[in-house]
């Protein structure tokens, strides 16, 4: 209804209420989130699942060093998708939060609270002038008293808990493929099985070990673990998602 | 009879006054709470009744993490609508004006009271520039002296008490149901029929139990409750406004 | 004489002049006034009669919660006409001023002293850049040594001292009325009864009980006294203003 | 030679200078003054006289509340032209001097030294960002080491000292009145009818006693004093200057 | 070569370089310089002479209140042109870093010394953002160990040392005047008849002796001298160039 | 897809999301580090080389000033590409980190740390107002636990670990170079010709010893080594890539 | 490439990147250099010699107040070139940091090290908002532990170390003279010889001796020494460049 020359209005300042109630630099910031490659949380009644997409724009770059799966905590997980110094600055924050929780309290941050702290961060950089959003959306998965949970963080600074979920591109097609194919009863093995199948869905249909992330927070241990090389193929071989990496190189070419 | 593009250069600024005496970004900000999903109030002789429509978009959504209903403090609820980041930040300042209340006076803050100190905040936001005003409005339940009370604030930061309000979206067509519905002598059940029949009232007759939020400050207790799914299912067979959800699934696709 | 285009200029920046001397934003707020209902004050040798139009546009809202007059302090009562939720602020300003004022000097501030530190705080916010200037008039009655006093503070910080006055909507029909019908002669229930006749003058003939609000400040006793319903019904009925409830009621559907 | 759209640019920012080196901010505030009524000023060999039109635009409004003349310190008053708010600024800002130099060197302030003061802070306003210059010029008179001082501040920060001046609407004729007929050897109430006569000069030949105030500062008793009504109409009556009240009030219907 | 809508972008902002290395608002501020009336040094084997065209718009202005020559210290003057109330603050500080400079070292300040004092302030002001530049420029004339010194600050805070100066208007046909006219060999008295000549030059030839300021720091006393109205009087008459006073009070009828 | 007129938008501003979730400025800022010259990392099994193209405009400019390679520690070195002013910044701020880890830990920083706490520090470039991001990319080598680490750090604030790359001119190039002949089994003499045959492949084939940087940080030593002129020239002549100064003289002319 | 339009942009505002990766505002800095005279540095074995063009508009005007060569420590001298103002401040800046290094390490500041601390000061204007970029280049020529060095600083916050450089009008010019002049064995009369050469090459082959400041630092003596106008002259006679004063100030008329 409004024409392109109003639009442009809201692009230019702060962080302001356009006519029809939007924050114009939010919904740019998610627009952010889209160019990141995907990253997918899905919650077993064993533990929590993070995968994610982590193609590499040239051979010579270490895939280690595209982080897309921190710790945040010896509980606490998070995956991330969208702009990656944004990101790394979230991350510290969760760090340094979880930390404060541990001296003030004597015991590990539950996952909501650590979550609602991140997002009341975000939310601060979208109503105080000076600053823009946070162009990063946040996948928090870990264990509340023995419960796994699973958290996502946006751009506005809304927290929304999942049984599954993927954020970044393609996130459309692969929240449509989590939706159709979740299983309330499935363990550990079976959420990395839906989270690899939902990353090969839009990735014609296999996956390359050095471009998939994947890590778990295990309701028996409460222990966040990332996967090595070596697991997460063994993983795809037995899910058959195994793509062949010399096709890979080839198609680059 | 300002064209649009006089009315352009009030959306670019801080907020300042347009020359027929409004603030635009508030009333931009009024537009950001109709986006909002719809809130209810009622206040009856027995207590206060909080309903809430929380359709969430995706069934891989955890219907609990659609936060529109909150505890402020033992004897105060609240429900908003809007933008749900906004309403968090006004939600924890209305917990601490709470407790710094409680520690400075050895008693629970009144509803009055807090409902006014979360409206001066909220004016700060529409005067002094460097931010945006709240994307939010809140209803405000609570007892007062063993007095059933209901407050509503809005984005300009002005307080106003209810028998029965609704805010977000629908406001229009569920606060005249209201009108024609409300009942003085209702008792809290009477309450939560009438807060339901609203709400059906826009969304073709029928609720599902996980699309409804429901809670109660009750004037005998003096304490806020939040309703458990089930019980929210009763209440709706018992008014026979039970949806089916299959079909809503159906409908999705 | 000077085209739209220029105007445009002044409406968007902070309060700065204009070439023929004059400061927009300030005249906005002025129009921020005239957008409220009425409120009137009346000086009478026996005290000072506030009185306000306080419809509200939904039976459900509280008659109560539409707060256009305030205790300022025992002996001084304030009514506002223009953006609530900034008079709010000002009367919280002028409270404190009070209560310092008795803190330092031991004895209750001058009705005079009090406006004038209220509008110099007002007039800080048109002269000194981010913030807008307040939307709001104010009146301001009481009594000084036995004198009753009656001021206005206007949105740029000038204060002025009346017999009789209105501001908010009317104010033009409202201010000749009152220079047509005043008299210096009467007591306090002919000042009540000059208010009353004033806002009915602009609501033909007739006001509801619910729909006015009613306070004076009595030379004899110095203090603030706000009606209840009753007495301002007796009022209305005695003055033959009063108004058929039903009929309203009808006219509304 | 610069068209009107150059001259917008400068309309908009902070004070700053335009091509041909002017201020435009500070030449708008002196629109500003311009649009208040006349202030008056003349210095006679036995004291100074300051003369104000106070016309009042209602008959309620109280004409003691058109604040255009105040006592600076017992020795020095005050007269004022332009936007009565910030005059109350600068009044209270030399209020504030004169005590802090009685406090400081146990002596009353300089006439001078108090006008210095004055511009100077007037000047901050115009070079420093953030605010806006003042919109009203002052007439400081009063009495230094027994001789009769009368200076003029104007909102550029600039001091002057005069014989005679007019400030306000219609300076140009006011000071042409003054320069015509301005005695060097006059006494005190031959500075008071020179002020009235000028100013009646510009009001078809007549005034009314409740439109104008009048004080002076006596070289004697080096004391400020303002005058009464009943003491204006004998001066107006002996200068055959008094206006027919009724007319006045027929004229405006 | 560039148009006038690209210098426009330099009018409005901040001192800022434009394409060409220019700062125009500094270049601005010098048209405010030259919109002043003009002032001159002349520096003599004996020492410096300060003349400066002080005409009053008014017969009833004191010519004394035209501050254009100034005491910085016993051994310093300064003459200025430009906007007066930034000049003000210019001596004023000026005059603080002399006495700081007596109560740091026991000594009184150099001219040097305290003319890149000044200047160095100035360029802050060219420099740092929410401030414009001083529109004045100062000629600081004073004795250094027995020498006598001459220095001129510009708006842009350079200092420069001369012979002798003009400022302000008609500042070319002066500055040639001097330049055709000076003597290194001249004494006090032949600098004084310099500087007055020279002004004589852009005036008709002769000066009214309340329409001129003179002073003189010599190399004997070390001390600033202003000189009276007589005593400019007998200079005028001595170097035949006393207008007729009443044939200039005809010309401005 | 979108016009040159809305790019505009994003040009002007502090750094902002566009509508397709960008940050212009930092883009803007990359297209600072393509307009140096070149610099290379290669991470070999026995320590990092780093290598740079480091032309000099004049003869006269000594090349020893161009300084593109820096030791941030002992054991660290980096190598810059883009606006020379930023780069002193960012190396000022790697080794006051150094040090600070030093004296806080006693022990030398790790690369991946250090690396970490420079892009943290750019990141704040990039969102918080008041500042542009740095125009520079640096290249971080070094020996964390007798591990050789080869890191980047790019205008948005995001860490990256390589093999082997290029920053600057030519950076699309170069890389192709490099990803074709890298080998992983190359000790740091193989790792030296990758990274000069790589400058010369897009120089004509031959370079000259002052226009060449080079230094490594090996394993064995952990030290970081700055090389020589000399050395440089022995490099080439091995490598069979000494260009001819005096032809590159001519070709000046 | 791009038009003047978008070119306007970047003129406007603090200093930010241009979409090729430019800083305008840095640029237009070097602009205001190119506009001051030219200055000229020169390092031979035995010291660095300083040489500028200081031609003064007026005779009056004292040659020396020209100020273009500093003495910044014993050892160090600064030439500048471009706005005179800012060269004021920087080299005030690294007399302080010379002055503080000796304090806190007890002996003289290095020539780079002091250069360094010049070119971070400079870069800050350059990045961080509220302020312009310095409209100076420097040569900072001096003697580090024997050696002669020579410096520039340009307003980018670059540091480079020459041979030889000229900064200032006709750069272009010189630099092209003193790269087919230099001689890298020449003593410090050879350097003289060569900088004055150079100036009088874009002077018509004649240079007068109070046109020209010249300073050197003395590997020997290691002291910053400025030549007086006898010595220039001898220096001007004996290179035969000596120019006929009378005949420049005819040819001036």
């Amino acid at each position: 209804m409004q024409g392109q020359a109003q639009q442009q209005a809201y692009d230019r300042g702060i962080t302001i209420f356009s006519p029809d109630g939007r924050l114009y630099q939010v919904e740019y910031a998610r627009e952010a989130v889209k160019r990141g490659t995907a990253s997918i949380g899905v919650r077993t009644q064993d533990g929590v699942v993070l995968a994610v997409d982590k193609r590499v724009p040239s051979p010579l770059l270490e895939d280690s060093s595209v982080e897309k799966i921190h710790k945040a905590d010896d509980h606490v997980g998070i995956a991330s998708a969208g702009h990656v110094a944004d990101a790394r600055q979230l991350i510290d924050f969760a760090r340094r939060q979880a930390q404060v929780n541990q001296l003030r309290y004597g015991k590990p941050i539950g996952v909501e609270t650590l979550t609602k702290e991140v997002t009341d961060h975000i939310q601060q950089y979208t109503q105080v002038g000076g600053a823009r959003p946070f162009g990063v959306a946040l996948i928090v998965g870990g264990i509340d008293n023995g419960e796994p949970r699973l958290f996502e963080t946006d751009p506005s600074g809304t927290p929304y808990e999942w049984k599954a979920l993927a954020v970044g591109a393609d996130r459309g097609d692969l929240q449509d493929y989590l939706e159709e194919n979740y299983d309330e009863e499935a363990d550990l093995d079976g959420g990395i099985s839906l989270a690899l199948d939902a990353l090969a869905s839009v990735n014609e249909g296999s996956l390359l070990p050095n471009e998939v992330g994947l890590a778990t927070i295990d309701v028996e241990t409460e222990r966040f673990e990332q996967f090595e090389r070596d697991r997460i193929e063994s993983y795809l071989e037995e899910n058959d998602l195994l793509g062949d990496e010399d096709e890979a190189d080839e198609s680059d070419e």
